[in-house]
């Protein structure tokens, strides 16, 4: 096909091109007749342009005009003109030209669109999937991947200048199955085997530290087969890296500097660092949550000293074991919650797993609650004083002998009433390390311990003797990056031990030979100089949707999958011919 | 672990720094006891550094430092002094000096490695691929990735700056085997349906295009699962570009920017601009192939015009035919080429399909040969003029029927006789673009054609109607980049029009529903206002190994597979669990 390319892009033409003439490529807008001219706003990824056809101009172009539609494609050649006055559009780069065209030409014509190519649409989702490639015209999809290309430019030049080596790591690997459940790919040529794809690059980066490449990052996708929830993508893309000699500090301040350089390109915020630094366990009790979302206050206040010798059942119960009796203040709002909404979070509460929820208003210089004829005045008074509580707040409190579980209820309290108060700066950047989780988790169905990040994860210097006498609490050398209220990263330093590697192993349950099969070339490396080292790896996606202040993940991937791993625009998975299937030694099962 | 950690690199230490106590943090690289003092290069990826454990410094650590092995790890810290006279060594950036090591702690020991860590290491493939993570210890794979991590910034830098988007694609997508076969994933979600690994995001990047995205590009995974030639990888890399209202040439000059920057950026060589442009049927009639070594001249010579009507059986039935009579001049080999290895020539060119091999030698102003005594004096002279022989040359011709099996043969020996006679320019960086394939390969085991390069390629505007009369005459828009004889990318304008694209399948044989089920969404968005848009690929991997000067693609490649698709480090393909296997519906055949 032949055609006039352009000379200039729909965003380019400027007063300064006034009496030029032009060539633009590009889609119609939207298409406007007026006073017996047409008017056209030509469109493509770097603008929008108006293009008018004039009778006066030229009758014929004027009357071939009238066939144009949204979405056709179109090649306009035509000379700059200055808008009428009081036409001009302050609003737009390119309001304060037109263009008059003078011959033109249709590359491409176009059906009806089954929804509006803009930001407001009101297709559903699904729909919108299936035709992603419309959905993608969209001014706000299109932004989204712009930034997501600036996201990559600098995470490229930031490594880069900091002397780490972009590696690639391979896809095909082999199934290690730990946690979430691996892809898997059958293999024609070794028949009854299977290759795996990666849920991380984790153990390859350790070799590379082992070979020696010292600093490792590439961006990178990885897979999980899991039961997907509301946000996560079969496979999605993560900035994962590896440095050789470090300490955590070390992976702080360089991830730090890559944050900080992140929110400055692509939001020109400045983020004071350092990042602050949370235990684990001070982040559950003061936030309910091991990725807290600093943006608001509201912080838990743990009662348990308070209330000492309360009569009340509930409280003395939790008191008697290694419970925890924990409270937050909803300032003034005692007023704002009757007994109705009051109703409302107790079941709340319930379905988060507690036996009930403990509310009192605070009033009159004392507190008022269902529960306080069974508190004295002491101790009223010293929930009071713990709450910072003044008249008009609304103390919530939980009680549980199981620690984690009622902080975590209150916790997601916290942050339900924290959105529905509007007490979040959404405007807010706020970032934290959490650090020191546990590195085993006990599982009671399956009786065993599992990682709690993964099985890399060295153990602190001062807990490794705990791995013999108590596993489950030994800590380990890892931190979270939280940002906002999302956990945007993961990272720790790893084993490098051959014998402390086989050691975790074997609290994780894996007999000798499993451990062989399995890891046996990673334990191997270690034998032959590895060096300490240590790493994280960043979820890239949930970074642009909190960096563009979005919800789903969805809408910054160019081709998303549904929530059950649909592709709905080319509809894979699909069926495959049993020809394939024969090829590839696997059958269906009936 | 806590140690003490490096203050610098082993490559870092100069002169300047004489009389500082520093940290260094890495690998023995080998061990020498002197004059009662004890030296060890310590290596990291930055360099070497040679530190010194001598007695009248420091008793305790230097007879702690007999236990000190190859590839131990070590921290060491002393203090910089100069090397003494006659001890400097220019060859090393860090030869100026050297560290008198006041303490040292063992970071981690290491066993006798399987083989040397050296560049002219003896252990075979195999052993080096099992233990990878050694292999790539050698400072020429280290140097060979660093090179790709150069070429990778320079890549993201150049595309960037040309207002490229990178934009990542589905690994996970629809299998629409065409040609090499997919990589298949089942899904556990959804029953007998199955993912395939993209060959090429060839669908995704032309959506893009339709998304009006303008110019995307990536480097991305691809996947084919081949029976492995001697240099494939299952799994590789491509850079891949798209871009909209464009011509060939746009794609050329925008390449060739590119492959300038990387010959400069890599090694310092000017690339002179434009890369010349050499149509399909020209190459393969001036070398016989359609990825021409042009680092050597020895072209084909046509000489069915200079031997027409000979009686020579050979040649005129080709004459008779659409055959072709070709040859090639080796300069100055006659004397060279013994009765012994013509014959050696003879055999290697029947090896090639070809029913034998002609040779003349000229002498004496004029050619002999046992086939003389069939020609005529005229004809040799003729032939003699049209190989510009000179006495001493040797001439090889070969005839067939079928023309490009028979260039082939004779391209294929050019090659093999180029290298041979040591003729290749190694430092040379020949470039060309060969252009205009046929669109179609008529294939008679399936009595189908199938496509030369992919479906989405457009024809040629002036052979669009030969779809209909004569579609093996057809040409398509597309493009080989050939450097140093090898293709490394390859693209094409593509169809954007609907009806033309389905016009192709149907030519290729698909039924209207076998066309709407594979690509219906791909012919459904062709009619939303798709754009002109053109592209290409390529060859990241072979890119590295052609500007390393190495043969083994695996040699550029952190973790490749063997030719039968192993790793031979991580043993994957494995088995996995019947578990596995059963969650994802699928079994094994018997």
């Amino acid at each position: 096909m032949t055609y006039t390319q352009r000379t200039h892009n729909c965003g380019q033409l400027r007063s300064e091109h006034i009496g030029q003439s032009i060539t633009l490529n590009g889609w119609v807008d939207g298409r406007r007749d007026l006073g017996g001219m047409i008017f056209i706003d030509l469109r493509d990824r770097y603008g929008l342009t108006q293009v008018v056809f004039a009778p006066q101009h030229n009758e014929e172009i004027h009357q071939r005009a009238h066939e144009l539609r949204s979405e056709y494609v179109l090649s306009v050649t035509g000379t700059v003109q200055s808008r009428p006055d009081g036409m001009t559009n302050d609003e737009m780069p390119t309001g304060a030209i037109e263009v008059i065209v003078d011959a033109f030409e249709i590359l491409n014509a176009s059906e009806i669109t089954p929804f509006e190519i803009e930001d407001d649409v009101d297709a559903n989702e699904d729909l919108r999937l299936r035709y992603r490639y419309l959905d993608l015209r969209r001014p706000v999809l299109q932004k989204n991947l712009l930034l997501r290309h600036k996201v990559y430019q600098t995470v490229h030049r930031y490594f880069d200048a900091e002397d780490f080596i972009e590696i690639e790591t391979p896809v095909l690997m082999k199934s290690t199955p730990e946690g979430a459940r691996d892809y898997l790919v059958p293999s024609r040529v070794h028949a009854g085997r299977f290759y795996a794809l990666p849920q991380s690059p984790q153990t390859y980066k350790q070799l590379l530290m082992v070979a020696g490449f010292d600093r490792y990052v590439q961006i990178v996708k990885c897979f999980r087969d899991e039961d997907l929830r509301a946000d996560r993508q079969p496979e999605f893309t993560q900035i994962d890296m590896e440095m050789s000699f470090v300490k955590s500090e070390d992976v702080y301040r360089l991830i730090e500097g890559l944050i900080q350089k992140l929110l400055k390109d692509a939001l020109d915020v400045d983020l004071e660092l350092p990042i602050p630094v949370m235990d684990y366990y001070e982040a559950l009790e003061r936030y309910g949550s091991d990725k807290p979302d600093l943006r608001f206050d509201m912080e838990l206040v743990t009662l348990n000293d308070a209330v000492e010798g309360a009569e009340f059942k509930v409280f003395s119960s939790v008191l008697d074991g290694d419970g925890i009796i924990s409270g937050i203040n909803v300032k003034g709002q005692a007023e704002a919650f009757s007994r109705k909404k009051l109703d409302e979070l107790t079941e709340r509460a319930k379905t988060l797993g507690m036996g009930g929820l403990v509310w009192m208003k605070a009033a009159e210089g004392s507190l008022t609650s269902p529960i306080a004829k069974f508190l004295s005045e002491d101790m009223l008074s010293g929930i009071r004083n713990a709450m910072s509580a003044e008249d008009g707040d609304l103390i919530l409190i939980v009680a549980d002998t199981r620690r984690k579980p009622a902080l975590e209820a209150i916790g997601t309290l916290r942050l339900e009433l924290g959105r529905e108060l509007d007490l979040v700066d959404k405007s807010a950047h706020k970032l934290l390390w959490v650090v020191d989780f546990p590195l085993f988790q006990w599982d009671d169905e399956t009786q065993r311990f599992y990682a709690e990040h993964h099985p890399f994860t060295s153990p602190k210097a001062s807990d490794i003797a705990l791995l013999d006498s108590d596993p489950a609490a030994a800590r380990a050398d890892c931190y979270d990056l939280v940002w906002n209220g999302n956990e945007v990263g993961s990272g720790s330093i790893r084993i490098h031990d051959s014998d402390l590697q086989s050691k975790i192993f074997e609290v994780l349950g894996l007999s000798k030979e499993e451990i062989q099969e399995k890891f046996g070339f990673l334990i191997d490396a270690f034998r032959y100089g590895a060096p300490p080292h240590g790493g994280m790896a960043l979820g890239l996606d949930r970074i642009i949707t909190i960096l563009m202040g979005i919800q789903s993940i969805r809408e910054v991937i160019a081709f998303p999958k549904t929530n059950s791993a649909l592709s709905l625009m080319d509809r894979s998975p699909s069926t495959v011919s049993e020809e394939q299937l024969k090829e590839l030694h696997i059958s269906l099962r009936k």
